[in-house]
């Protein structure tokens, strides 16, 4: 197996472009890493992109421009896990020495979408969309038990939100740079008691792409390569229907196979992206991913230690709050986001020193579809 | 790296079933494949599906009624070659040791698909699709070239689908049971000069299984594995604006790279399954994958060496003319052709004694884009 590190990342704007098809978006963020890796695209061996709506030879579309040809290339979906998987995907085949360098790219045109954010009737034989059961309303169901179990706030949840659009109001790529108080969090539409809707990410277009390469093709362009040491995708049960409904098994499981992996313990974590879709299951994921004990998640919010200056700050790049959402990007985004901050170039959003980041993401639970997916990558300097 | 073996194969019918979903559809599949393998499902370590249209988080659509859970699933797309793309992607990560079983499935329900065979405007931007020049229009080009440069006659276009037919009526998973002479053939309604109505795949439903593994893994289950010698996919310009019309480039790649890993030259091959959307496009596929020498393929389909009986049979399936074409269900299904074919198990359609089977998937090309995949799976006994 070959060490594995991160050569160049790049991203594009996040927010509403309907005028800009996939390809640009695509190209933005591909040039970027590319030009960020210092390498020529030519150069690459392999690319692996994905898109969660209306996908089509997502690769080939994106890659035709930068006159990329002749290379293998593979499409992948798995909803919001979706760049996670591109990235995942690419990982494995340098491991394994199929090649040496590659592009994984994760791209969303949200804004053009016949479909993407838009209120679809679920199909006769889905009874919990029949019910009403929609993404808000799963996790809202989440949020009311983290209320009776763990003593959440209303407050609480707006918290997370407020601290996104911290973060986000200090990144150049954000959809919304904009700082918001807890009573504006709070005072917004409300969406799914209790989730507002400043509490909900946005729909967003934009793109993400990493170049990844084996660590001795790295040793020519780097000096201080970001490592993947962990890298985990399983797929399963995504049941909002458990008696538990303040953990999500599926992130435990990718999360303690990445650690494993890794060698490493949540303790050793400086920096953390995870999938913040709704601001109240940032909670559940602060004890999935280990950053604090059973039924602590609310103490942890509350200390400030995932805030910017604390422990371990999480989603410093604004998150899907406040950053933007565009599904299948989400997942290498986070991976730019991490090498950004262990390269110490997050400029104001920089946590200081950090040097083990590590990159979450769910996806699928959509209404009618409890199946889904969970990604974690450990990033190393 | 491991050897990898087909293990178990599996296959929906095909032909047109609104009424069934593409869990159902892939679920048959899946199940068959699992069954013909002699594993549980919960041997399973990797699932790898792909569906082009309206695909989101399809293994685990499939896979939850199995009861599989818990384990890697990746979904991917690379047009009509998605399902060669599952294939190969599993067979990657079994070959690299990652794991040692797993199920590649490929599904589609275009009857059910708002976008598939229908007739969609062309991009403002899409200079190509507003002059018309649709996938048939393209393969008719193709066509009227073969005719200048090969001698072709339209009469050598409709045996290719009266050769199909023939194969198909043999197969009771056929979407067409029938045979066609090729006066009828020329007789039924013009698509796109010289492409009539009866050379042009029908749109279908289906699905489609194969359970990989390790040989090691596969020493339990059986003592004559049907092992995968060469695997390809490259990506790439899929340009019908070349000024040799009568040769696909990226299908010459695919498959020289897989008889180099496999050791084999064209002439080693036993039997084949390849991509014949239009029935005039076989016709290049033959010199492409160097059945014949260039400028022969009229020749070689006249001699009927193609034909069942003859020397190196082409899609003995009934292919994608007369067994039918659900996008991303053909790649997969090829190799359980292929496998079915080198087990001896073929019934009436049964290639004698066949050894060596080549498995070959195009994909992409859509209008108003150029850039597509071509793969090459090649199966040995």
């Amino acid at each position: 197996m070959q060490d594995v590190v991160v050569l160049g990342v790049g991203q594009s704007e996040f927010g509403k472009f309907p005028e800009r098809g996939i390809a640009e978006l695509g190209g933005a963020a591909a040039r970027t890493a590319i030009a960020d890796a210092g390498i020529d695209p030519g150069d690459l061996q392999a690319a692996f992109s994905s898109r969660v709506y209306e996908a089509m030879i997502t690769s080939q579309t994106i890659l035709k421009d930068l006159g990329v040809t002749g290379i293998e290339m593979v499409n992948v979906e798995n909803a919001c896990a979706g760049g996670s998987t591109a990235v995942r995907s690419l990982y494995k085949d340098i491991a394994a020495g199929y090649v040496d360098v590659g592009i994984a790219i994760g791209v969303e045109s949200m804004t053009t979408s016949p479909v993407a954010g838009k209120l679809i009737p679920p199909d006769k034989d889905d009874l919990d969309g029949q019910m009403g059961l929609s993404m808000p309303v799963l996790f809202a169901l989440q949020a009311k038990r983290l209320m009776e179990t763990h003593g959440a706030k209303e407050e609480d949840f707006a918290q997370v939100s407020v601290k996104a659009h911290e973060f986000g109001a200090l990144n150049p790529k954000a959809q919304y740079r904009k700082r918001f108080t807890v009573e504006e969090v709070l005072g917004s539409r409300m969406v799914a008691d209790p989730i507002t809707l400043l509490q909900c990410c946005p729909n967003t277009d934009g793109a993400a792409a990493v170049v990844l390469a084996s660590a001795d093709f790295a040793r020519k362009y780097t000096e201080k390569p970001v490592r993947i040491t962990g890298s985990s995708l399983i797929s399963g049960d995504y049941d909002f229907k458990r008696a538990d409904l303040t953990t999500m098994p599926l992130g435990v499981k990718a999360a303690t196979s990445a650690y494993e992996q890794a060698g490493i313990g949540p303790e050793d974590v400086d920096v953390v992206e995870l999938h913040d879709a709704f601001a109240t299951e940032e909670l559940v994921h602060y004890e999935d991913l280990g950053l604090c004990p059973r039924g602590e998640s609310v103490g942890l919010l509350r200390s400030g230690a995932t805030s910017l200056g604390g422990r371990v700050p999480v989603n410093p790049s604004g998150g899907l709050l406040s950053l933007g959402h565009p599904l299948a990007a989400s997942g290498v985004r986070i991976i730019c986001e991490l090498t950004d901050q262990l390269r110490g170039r997050a400029g104001d959003r920089q946590v200081p020193g950090a040097k083990v980041g590590l990159a979450q993401m769910l996806g699928g639970a959509a209404t009618g579809l409890d199946a889904g997916a969970a990604s974690v990558h450990i990033l190393t300097v």
